[in-house]
């Protein structure tokens, strides 16, 4: 049976979305303790679930909070929301799909349980889409991501200011752009769910591990150059590389890979999608079985 | 008339806090994207409320999120909360009480209205009172406070991990202990809503406002001290101060001011609490018309 | 007698500026191997002309380079070359008026004689204008001002390359924007020839000066707010401090003082200028003898 | 037909060079806003002049400057200026080949236009040949490099303040020493137009790309290294490191390769070259047909 | 014949380690101005003497002090001491065997002439037998290793109050805890004479060479490990890859390898020691002749 | 009774100076883990031993050494040691006189007990006298003083290798030099044993506390300045400042206060000593009641 609303997973039970709610003594809207992770689906079905559960598992562990249920649960729970969920996508449409777990609620006089959240929520291919069509602009703030040696960008948290503050800083400028934040020795790291990467003398260049969340799409990527005999190196990208670059891109969960048209407002390379780009999201479509890019064109109609 | 359970306010409505709950795609959950502000009661009367919402709007103003009223209301609003609440506080207790508003809920199709919450808390007397007998046992963690040119720390919003990941490392070794983060300069910044302050010479030394919170009971801490003609100067401080100093406090709201009797297990001073920790007590007690000593030995008992 | 074309001094002669040039071989040119100064007139009259002299030979004595003459000689050859060139200034208009000492002319086979340079050049007083009608927007670029420990920024040398890639950065985005430079600590430095001050709670606040070249108007300034009982701090300032300011302005030779409407895009204050700046801008303008803000508005029309 | 004079290009125009001169209105001389590329002949045979227009063309975008003209163009006008210039050079002389663009002059009142230059210079064989013979004396001043996260020094530009005041720095200590500045880290970075290499276990090692000027030199030495079996790594070099090699050298487009017999006026290795830099530097002169070090040396006489 | 006492060689004499003395005016003493090296047997045969005399030498050649005698003599002494100390030892017992070098006496009025001195120490194997048993507690405490541009930690100086200060900090929490400093970066670094490395996807990490003193051990280690085909890499460490480590074990003279159980409180693997770690044990043990594990838990009855 | 030789005293027992050392397996040797404080006499008078002892205390405090022992206790152990000295003393002679206590020797298998040493040295009036007659040159090296988050500079304890270094790189070029260290922000910290003055525009200004061990020298030269109302600052002071200033000195026990004549090379003000050095010069041969410039210029002969 089609339900007209999607559900969410909170706590136990599976309820409508417009119910699917916390306490507002829950540490994750309190302080944002709470960590995430989420893939997506590609024509319905759902991509690398598995790897996404084993980083989760990660972040957990960094953050100490014990989910007390299994990967396996996790993924059994993950999948019969999805299924619920999966009648209301239309044509061309699909999901993102989210674990969450908080360290639980204070102020019960008990010890704290973990608050879990599953959900799915509609990609948004039409807002995206001429990124597609026209490439992303990506402009870099003058506040700096947070240095590993204060919190881990490795860790999906729920702890977004930072990259939200670069993220308003760089739209007050041009609504447009997308903010790409610098570590705090000028590297490039990263943006909101978004990994970079610039393609210089045939090579692909992404930032080092340290400073980045690690995307699946990022790994997927580096997997794919990797079949495609295309070098991949990770190592400190600083603005003189990004604006002699041949061509960069953008990975995401939502994105795939979405070419850049213009770094700081300077035109990289010939039009997008460059050459090694085009290759990348051939490949990425191959593998999961869909037309990546045609999929955020449809929308553009 | 008394109620059985506190209320809150969510977004217009006054609520058993049991039923007060943000939507799991309120970004304030999502990614700690909100901000908030806590003052206390002593002896059931607000402090400092203007000061407080002051503070508040800053946050606001920082975050780019409009809260879409008057100070005026918001202390109209807090204070119909605080006194719904009132009845249910029994002899020597008093609240937290707090206002946050995150920048709203995802996925409507319109744009986020922000979510406000207003609400009361009980002060954790008990689970502390043994910190006013024996003083506060403060550890340097070794990750860094998250430095302003990634994030301000004055701005109080619901991004805490940096801060509890200092807690959990230090408590891992002893959960008696306070984590006070140093800054990326190795100097004394500040813990989970806690401020330090050290005596020397007959001096209060506290770190400067750029790498902390300025608490509203750290600022009026200083007015005491000025009225007590105690000199204070804002500063640097490093392990070398902290370990020779004479005396040293933390100040919270709900502390207000607590001693501290080991620094890194290092003794300071003779006893807790140090002379002049122990004249500030005592104009604090007097400027709030209440033993605040007293009020947290009374639940040792 | 009045001529139709500026002149210029140019290594002991005074020559149409279309003819004075330096040898592609100057280190000046090379390497911005050079050292200057400027000062400006207000209505016709030259402004601190001797603190302007004094701040140049502080920079010359940092990049070791001997003028070979007094600063006598210099204000007098200074003074001759304005006198050349007041008769071309019609109403409303006044002089950049610089010294300009390079380091010399590389493989000559002698021992290097430094090269002077005296000119004038007119203020950009239309260009400018409509930011003392609608106040600057400043924005702060990505990359950072150059630490004093590679470069001091307190010495004025022909190297602008880091202010001019800031300038580049920011205007790709907001062509009418002002950049501002961070330095590597995240805190608010400078701009091509601009300080930046910020009022708050009635007290100004400006960087310290150890990360800014010290502005002849930005001293000018601040004994101007004494004598009017403005308190003035030296501190670093952060995009915390901006965003929360209740006014804030740039201070150059050109504009003297010109108020700030935004800040990385949020508005500053209630219009401008601000209450201080307008008692600050009326105080210059009465040290000056001449209408500072009149004569830029006298240029809109 | 032979000149007496050198002659360069300057905008269009090849001119006796003591008559190619700039505009003190030039920007290039004004902020040091002009890029340069320089390489040298080898027996009167211009080196590598694609790589070196291709570095050019990196640095002008970078810059942001259009030079308004291809690198193929570029390349002839060199040549042009070249072969005039050759019958003046003497026995075992050879020349510094250079093309520089300035972003144009100021206060034309139109926009502005590169101004382009071209030119010779003899190489400083006479004064440098004792360093072949007895070794270059490296010492690190106290000043630091700028770092990339201020201005790349990938970019070749025309402001050298940097390195000039940590040549001035050292050399008024040791007027023989060469200035190698170290990076913030207090890793070796560059000096002068120079790059720097050391032996250490049979393998060369020198500074990562990110933090110096990617010597043509520097390259081909990497390229010969490999055409030899020995090992090349580009890493984070310190004093440690440079205190303990076997051996060290310095590349330059003038140097090529130039043994170092002190660093910081510790002995390097056992006498200059050591055998590595002995094959590199045989391996230059087979390169570009001649005897680079031969030259030098009988310039000794 | 059997001594009942230790012996020591100081100055070119061997005497009774109880009357092996250095004066109070040995700038050994007064500054740590000193280098040492220390080795140690395994069932009474010394292990790699060369390699750690010719770290000896490096460390030396830092501190410009020279020894004044060859690495040949000084493994002669180093032996000569040894075999006079050997008799003393009991079963499972071994030394550590050190030289020491001070730069010398001051205010003899002469050159000052480097102190030598060679000894051994029996191993703490009692002390430690326990960690083997249980694993390493490894706690990072909040202050920093030295950073490389103020002293390298690649040469083994009598310098030791960074580590012993970090020690300090974090037995006052855990006695029983090894602390592990982190650098300036917030990487991991060293402890007091302590390598440390993870597994990961069963690849071996340790921190980079810059960061630490390059132990024998660790060196061994990475030997053996590609012996067994087991990847090593050497990067930057941080707190996120030690909480996620699937193993992790330390490195010593004395431990050779230890497991660790802990990570700030953190269990690390599945009980010590973790699959790989005990491979590298075994491998350990092999090449040494001797089962290191069980010569430590031999100290446990 | 006069002796021939200088005694000292060392733990409990008073001994000829030759005679006088301690254990190879002391720790303050193995690891320079010892503390030491160093007053000097004036005309055979101790000065302001209870401030160095206060300072002592301070150190030890620091580094978690209990003395086991009163300050009244130390300081009558000191005298009595130099009562035993001065008679040794010739005209125009004086002691330094020290403190030192070493945390123990380890492998006793008893706890560590101090070890507590107090002697005299000789001032190097004749080696340093042509200091103050030419003035003292002053050399950055390019090795940063040990920040403090790493270690505090403001403990006297046993480790001086980072100065030690420092002083090594600059006498290799100049041995004339004094090597005074730049902190890790490129800012004037101090070189062995010395602090650094200078003079701007009437005021003194010396780095701030955080950064340099607080010479007692120092102490009382900024009360010697308040008495003669001359404004002191204690500010972070760069190169610039240096270059910059118009009088410069140094303070140390030894030293008192001597002039600086150069500082990186280039001259400061016009001959030593300027006219406030000078008159600081005076009010502390005032103080101690001896000419303390007399007295090292009598040794010149």
């Amino acid at each position: 049976m089609a339900t007209k609303e999607r559900v969410a997973y909170v706590n136990g039970k599976v309820v409508p979305e417009s119910q699917a709610s916390i306490s507002i003594n829950d540490v994750g809207f309190l302080y944002g303790d709470a960590v995430f992770d989420t893939t997506r689906t590609f024509d319905k079905r759902i991509f690398k679930l598995k790897e996404h559960l084993d980083r989760f598992y990660h972040s957990l562990r960094y953050m100490r909070i014990d989910p007390g249920m299994s990967k396996e649960e996790m993924a059994r729970l993950t999948m019969q929301v999805l299924d619920a969920n999966l009648p209301l996508l239309g044509p061309h449409e699909d999901y993102w799909v989210s674990q969450r777990i908080s360290r639980g609620v204070r102020g019960t006089g008990k010890p704290m349980v973990p608050t879990v959240v599953m959900e799915c929520h509609p990609l948004p291919l039409k807002e995206r889409a001429k990124s597609f069509r026209d490439g992303l602009q990506i402009v870099t703030p003058s506040i700096r991501r947070t240095p590993p040696e204060s919190m881990s960008p490795r860790a999906k948290v729920h702890n977004y200011i930072n990259m939200i503050q670069g993220d308003l800083e760089v739209k007050s400028q041009n609504p447009d752009a997308l903010a790409i934040l610098l570590d705090t020795n000028g590297n490039i790291a990263e943006g909101l769910g978004s990994n970079v990467f610039i393609v210089k003398d045939g090579a692909l260049i992404t930032p080092r591990d340290q400073f980045v969340l690690g995307g699946i799409s990022r790994e997927t990527t580096i997997e794919l150059a990797q079949e495609l005999n295309i070098e991949v190196r990770k190592e400190d990208i600083d603005l003189f590389d990004a604006y002699t670059a041949d061509e960069a891109f953008v990975t995401s969960t939502s994105y795939c890979i979405c070419p850049v048209s213009k770094f700081n407002g300077m035109k990289v390379g010939d039009g997008v999608p460059g050459p090694v780009t085009d290759r990348l999201q051939k490949a990425y479509s191959g593998l999961v079985g869909m037309d990546i890019v045609g999929q955020y064109l449809a929308h553009l109609k």
